[in-house]
């Protein structure tokens, strides 16, 4: 060990210290596992930890003001696949720069919650803060930051909608609502939705839209045309198919993201079925790619730059100290109306 | 200052160390201005850093071989703006978790050369090797990297070809080569190419293998037709609008990149030519979108990830001493056939 992870004198309310010695004392180890606790490395068994955990928690443990030689902001993805994940690192990547923090990047290949692996990882890093996109802390997880004062910030949460840790994400049900009335405007009564899982608080907002514009319109939500896809590719283009190849098949197709949109391009052009001659489409996120997608995308706009430049901001107001002015920040969504939508054709 | 800050005692040679008291003594200044420098930080005379950097340079100075508190994997990209940056960072970040190396990643907002605030910070989270992106440090930031033995990869490096930093890239020249016999076999003899900057290397050797190819088959080359553009689509649409419209127009263009390629699509629509009908394009990179662009593209496929997880792997060779096999990796492109080309029109 260096002395780059010697435990730094914690502080206890307003300077008097709580030093190692005494969390020790009150938790009934050793200085050396409290140490290791609050540098979050191995070797501390499960029942020590929590006890250590324990006194942190009741005594107010704060990190020392001081910066550690390395300020950092970890940002966690659970995959990096797509334009998406770009965009919200941009934003992330500019508040930081200006706050001369370093972002610290992590995929979790498709996993929503992070392994112990990269809990004690971050423990060791002692990040200025933490921002996780799509993705779910366990309690257990959340509350060893909470114990390390390490602020958490959540990007399009996928769990419990309600939650109490702050969180970011787009207006999506008026992005699904907007999307929906423009397809109801031009003239289109058959419109299928391919939503995302439903238990993703971002897809299920989207599908309520959809459902809500149509409820407006007096138009009766035919069951056959909503369907549960991947937010990918291969699920627009397979439930793509399946909707093009009802007997009663719809004339627009709202889907809850640009991926999967672009699935759905291509399980019209398999079919021989022409955007937007016989077929409207209309995306979700508006990735730079949609203006070149043959033909130019119709979307609703998510601010994923501003998204993920507003987490980073919440991050250095909770690590200040600063009450957040809100807990939940949803940024505006916006329709986009390219060459992929128009008024059915009369047949 | 925290004690994460400390300067770590230096090593010289096997075993014997080097301190910073005896490093301040070779160089004639005081302890704490040593370790500002080895730790990067300001409120140092030039004159004096210099001087202290001829000793470091001198004696062989090592970082200590104890792992700092985190270990960090530089990452500098010149700009984060397309899924040619995020599939590089994936490569880094698979091969870094894998070593348990955090990822920290940097933008430049479209510079090539990271300014002294970057080197700064750099220097100070001592990070196990820094991976270039399409940029160039200069001859003062490579030798501050070098004076303490941390690693620098650059990968696609914009300077001189025969530099001596490792480096990893594709096959350029192969690549022009390929996509241009491709459209010479199809029939083409009227072919553009639009080229991106040709001071940096990967474009000049793309330029290159296109000119090689049209050699071969003994087409001469109009100036005309080639045109020096920047890597963006409206670099692409500018250029590919003003070779549409030549009084003899090109029946094929192929581009530097994809961005670029989705350009000319773009400027064939305005003007009401039909891909691949009236014109063919090849563009370069393979990023995920031209599968699905209208009409899905042909391209010259790089292995991104494959590049960024190479580079990676270089850094953790140099990092342990270990000498690299190669110390400049060209990794194959390969030309990826889809319905953006197809044999010109008789008329």
């Amino acid at each position: 060990m260096t002395t780059g992870t010697a435990p730094q004198a914690p502080r206890e309310g307003r300077g008097r210290v709580l030093t190692v010695a005494k969390i020790a004392r009150l938790a009934g180890v050793s200085a050396p596992t409290v140490s290791r606790v609050l540098n979050g490395q191995t070797g501390v068994a499960l029942e020590t930890r929590q006890r250590v955990e324990a006194v942190l928690r009741e005594h107010g443990y704060r990190r020392p003001g001081g910066a550690s030689s390395i300020a950092v902001l970890e940002l966690v993805f659970h995959a990096l696949e797509s334009l998406w994940a770009l965009e919200i690192i941009r934003g992330v990547e500019k508040v930081a720069r200006e706050h001369d923090l370093a972002v610290v990047l992590t995929e979790m290949q498709g996993r929503l919650t992070p392994g112990r692996a990269w809990t004690e990882q971050v423990l060791t890093r002692r990040p200025t803060g933490v921002i996780a996109v799509f993705s779910e802390l366990t309690v257990a997880q959340q509350s060893q930051l909470a114990t390390r004062s390490i602020p958490l910030v959540v990007l399009d949460p996928t769990g419990e909608p309600l939650h109490q840790t702050p969180s970011v994400g787009a207006t999506n049900w008026n992005g699904g609502l907007a999307a929906t009335r423009h397809l109801l405007d031009l003239g289109h009564r058959r419109i299928a939705m391919l939503s995302g899982p439903t238990e993703w608080p971002c897809c299920r907002a989207r599908l309520d839209g959809y459902r809500a514009a149509m409820d407006a319109a007096d138009v009766p939500l035919d069951p056959e045309l909503v369907r549960i896809s991947t937010l990918y590719v291969e699920g627009g283009l397979a439930d793509g198919r399946a909707l093009l190849r009802l007997p009663d098949p719809p004339t627009a197709i709202f889907t809850a993201n640009d991926l999967q949109a672009l699935g759905v391009y291509e399980a019209a052009r398999l079919d021989g079925v022409r955007i937007p001659e016989e077929l409207s489409v209309v995306g979700f996120d508006d990735l730079s790619f949609t203006r070149w997608s043959g033909p130019p995308m119709t979307t609703v706009r998510q601010p994923l730059e501003r998204m993920g430049a507003t987490a980073a901001r919440m991050i250095i107001e909770l690590a200040a100290g600063r009450p957040l002015e809100q807990h939940r920040v949803e940024l505006a969504t916006e329709l986009v109306v390219r060459e992929s939508t128009a008024a059915p054709s009369e047949c």
